[in-house]
């Protein structure tokens, strides 16, 4: 059982949706570092429920509390700890789940492995709400990577089936981050976005929801980071990735369209540009043998359309052992896609510091 | 750096594609197992290279050596240690590429993080060859999770944009792999296999090659498997398939698919059936949460088209640092999509293993 | 960097001396078991500052917080997380020693390490108080050990080179723990710990400091229990233990004594007894090859001397790189060994619990 | 159940007194290095048994084979693994002990752990003879630190009660580790060496064994290396340390004897010193709260006698339920004390160069 991730900078996760507190203790982060709190707040806010009529109902300040690891500011080399506050916790809505799983939730495989034992009050442990800790982590990472030039950040790939345009593969720069961030909502395209909206709303009117897919690019890396085998990049990101709830796949550079094409195709040939190597295409997404090329990073994830619907669905009651039929209650995203975002950021900035040290450590 | 993978049963891989001896030190495996050395030797072969005219030219015996942690035959609570010889190595077929790097593969990416010090020779540790002491490891667990019901197996998904069949999700068993194995060629479809088989000789024919997906179904397993957050069995299983070379997505369930559906649709309802809970489809692939619903688990990897390629192609030399071309020599299979199925199902048995130990502990 | 633990039972401590909260995360508990709130507070009293005339002048309630972790009062597989307000730090006792550093503290060698961005005050990450965490975890882990059976005592072994007596090595139990809890001062004899609070009154009295040594004992154990080489018991608990300040020392059984002794001696011979096999002695401390016999597991720990003491001493200023001279300020303890004696039965417990879950695991 | 070590170099060590083959996988070496294959040779000698009239009569070359992670010589970034294959095994000799354990060794408690599935021939994978795969990993581990300024050095303390000299803790240094091997036997006074050889003899004569101590150094470390808590670098040290055979004790500077001294007189004050903040005695073995402090670290273990001797024991059978009488045949040393001094060597090597990476990944 692990809530827990990392070789070097190792974060442990705690909290249920409903539990006194939720956070994160970041053990191994480089010391004497003095996080900015405003963009620690302003990152959490992008996930944060509540921003606007896309989201659910459940405000929460999210406010982030340093229980240690701070001297002055910075960062001091005993484990950083971070904890928020549980303040907004509706926990008579989910009285019915305790019997009757929500299908597409982990109410049914949480009952199964612990028993009955598990915190079924918001989705426990399982919550959406757990990704705010990752969040944290994230931040602090991402920070401290953009201190030494690496940049990470992420938009929408496509919800409901409507795509948002494609980073440039070859040419994706932090600017584009920032171009993100500007618009409310985090597309390239602001045309596309503004369809998205509408088919969230359409969906959510009528008590359903939609899924999407996300794109993130690391930039600044230098060639030469990840490790062999089970520790290359892809897997470092994996692992941490479906950490994150509702994401289904995961597919570096061209991913599954590599698949259809052939070696001569989707080969990127190298070259050289200005005294420095590079590749023609970036099909790689930036990794080849688990290690960077020095190439932007790129990554996508699929993820599912939020299982808590309120449309009545067929479900079974787990005490009778017999069919049931179950209303959701509580505050619902009718799409994640949006918070999805600077999680995604976030659990790729833990995999790529964790995997810096590493880089540093034979330099 | 680590070709290490495991929390109770760790393998640790050793070897280069030229070096003495590749292989593999299992630690953790239960006791008083009795491999069955055939199947595991049969196992080998369906890796193997030089199985007919769609691969490689290199034929490697692949005689797997248990160096330790038998007695009488059956695992006795020693790390399991074994070996293969290489035997058949060219390796003056790979000097050039000591200067030119391949694209698609690592000899780049390995220069920048080794420092001119890897083996280059037949793509050192980063070869495809290094697979084989993976199916060694896995071939094991996969008899000991048999022992427990548990049925793991893979077939060709898709090549060069071909599509085989899909495994039944709801009820996919061994039988299904058993038919699989029984085809020269891994697909259910026999139609489409001959389609397969003759796209990956016309690529062959100019030098070329292609790529494709591949299916793997896990049966048998008891609801509750898996854990939160980190090792889940998204994580788990991503986290040892992108140790295998050319895997660059996977997708759990429906995947990527999801992403367009509502969550009307996406959701998969609970019934009653047989007095047991079961969901009414497996777009969730057997997973919710990290942990198994009981439902089969399925997932599917997209692997690239072979790297090496025989057209000549655009590169350049690393230590004159101007652009050159290349012509890649060695022996180099056209499509390796049938031999990643061996591989993807090794991977899945030692992910599934670890997981299945862990469950075991708390009750 | 690492102030993590286990493989099973995994414990990410956080907090400095002065910062906002200490605490601790435990993920991977078994569930559905309900600690008892106020075993948990009576076990950190044991170690709590400010009990009497022997310790320190600080006083903390200690007060422990469950941030998560527990529905209805039981662990519902979600990690535990538990964190205590610093209430009573004297930050400004301590800003001589962030230039001239306490002989025998860890302020040099911290300051070496994080380039003197470590937290000073109080000591930081490395104060005795962060034993107060452990405590946390080891108290919980105790209780679960002991609904199987499984009990964990300590005492003063000695102090100031008085010696308590031992524990009986082959009958050591459980109600010999509550002998030693029931006198206020942690001893078997009473006679011997009232000879220990003088000789500590005496050194206090001279504003000096004296050590100990403490023996620690693990009852119920099943023959079994640990694994090979680097996961024996010995090396679990020992590097678990060394993570309590002021520890320098440990040995299994008859430890350094059998050094001298002839293998004749120092064997243990087998007999049978009640249809059990058991040893005649226990010179072994209950451990042969890493691995519990069924016997008490036995060990004894070298506790140095406070090293925060009143007399002068020479140092020097590391801002101006001469020699110094150095009064320490502050509240501090002339002898802390009581205070490590819950603090060793808690690493202990930690240790045994992981070990008994990779032992159900293999069952 | 675990023979692995180590977070940024893994060892992976694999074998049985019987088996194939014993070896070791190292994973996360340092790339470039090109090993004295000549050095590693000696080193092993010097564990090696048959060498004199101390030792078992079992003479094994103990010729190490690498079988992967050298190109020309040098490391080159893949996991470096190398077998020792067993040539001199006598089965026959350990079928009694199948049944009727050895006092003192591992029969028993891995005949509990494993059900009897454990390999019990020479002592299976709890021989001492699988301390060879620990020097291999600790002599490259030793040359790797010995280019970084760090020598490792130990000798035996004492024997059956006979002490050697002490290392001077304040200037211990390489030349010391020199003089030790210069002589025959590893003291640094021959004149104890000659009593020690004469206890030795004389306990053989009576088919008995002695026991023994070592003491080790590591010179030439910086300060700052190490880290807090659980990761220090008595942590690591004892960690590994007790996956020697028949350690039973480690204790680091005065150890011990420091918790029957006052806090003034166990604390080592600091003076400058040539520029240069050194401690005026280093009763704290080089390492406070877990960090070096840059003097030399000095740590001593106690060795119990060989538990296999050829007196007649008591003991019982297994199978019968009821006491027997044992008599020990094979070959078995009278005391392993001078063999474990290499041992010792390796251990702390590779716990240090570990540490060491650590330490370089945040400068």
């Amino acid at each position: 059982m692990s809530s827990c991730y990392g070789k070097n900078v190792k974060i442990s996760i705690f909290g249920q949706s409903h539990s006194e507190a939720i956070g994160v203790v970041i053990d191994g982060l480089p010391w004497g570092f003095q996080p900015d709190m405003q963009a620690l707040s302003d990152f959490m806010t992008r996930r944060a429920p509540g921003q606007n009529e896309l989201g659910t109902a459940r405000k929460e300040a999210d406010r982030v509390e340093i229980l240690s690891g701070l001297v002055n500011g910075k960062t001091c080399g005993a484990p950083l700890a971070a904890a928020i506050k549980n303040t907004n916790a509706h926990s008579a809505d989910y009285e019915n789940i305790m019997d009757i799983p929500r299908p597409g939730h982990a109410d049914f495989t949480a009952h199964m492995k612990f028993g009955g034992c598990q915190d079924v009050s918001g989705g426990g442990h399982f919550s959406g709400r757990l990704t705010a800790p990752l969040c944290i982590a994230g931040a602090i990472c991402k920070q401290i990577l953009e201190r030494e030039g690496i940049c990470i950040g992420a938009h929408i790939d496509s919800v409901a089936g409507i795509s948002d345009d494609k980073f440039n593969p070859m040419i994706v720069s932090a600017a584009d981050f920032e171009r993100v961030l500007a618009n409310g909502f985090p597309v390239l395209n602001a045309e596309a976005g503004e369809k998205m909206r509408a088919a969230i709303l359409a969906a959510k009117a009528e008590g359903d929801s939609v899924g999407g897919t996300v794109e993130c690019a690391v930039t600044g890396l230098p060639a030469g980071l990840g490790d062999p085998m089970f520790d290359g990049m892809e897997n470092r990101i994996a692992q941490i990735v479906f950490g994150i709830p509702a994401i289904k796949g995961i597919e570096f550079g061209n991913g599954f369209e590599a698949a259809a094409l052939r070696g001569s195709e989707n080969n990127d040939p190298y070259r050289m540009a200005n005294g420095k190597i590079v590749t023609e295409g970036n099909n790689h997404g930036g990794i080849l043998g688990g290690i960077t090329s020095g190439m932007p990073l790129l990554f996508r994830v699929a993820v599912k359309p939020t299982p808590s619907i309120f449309k009545e669905q067929n479900s079974v009651s787990m005490s009778k052992n017999e069919n049931a039929v179950l209303t959701v209650k509580g505050r619902h995203d009718p799409c994640i896609v949006q918070r999805v975002v600077p999680c995604v950021e976030a659990a790729a900035a833990i995999a790529v510091l964790d995997a810096w040290l590493d880089y540093k450590m034979y330099r």
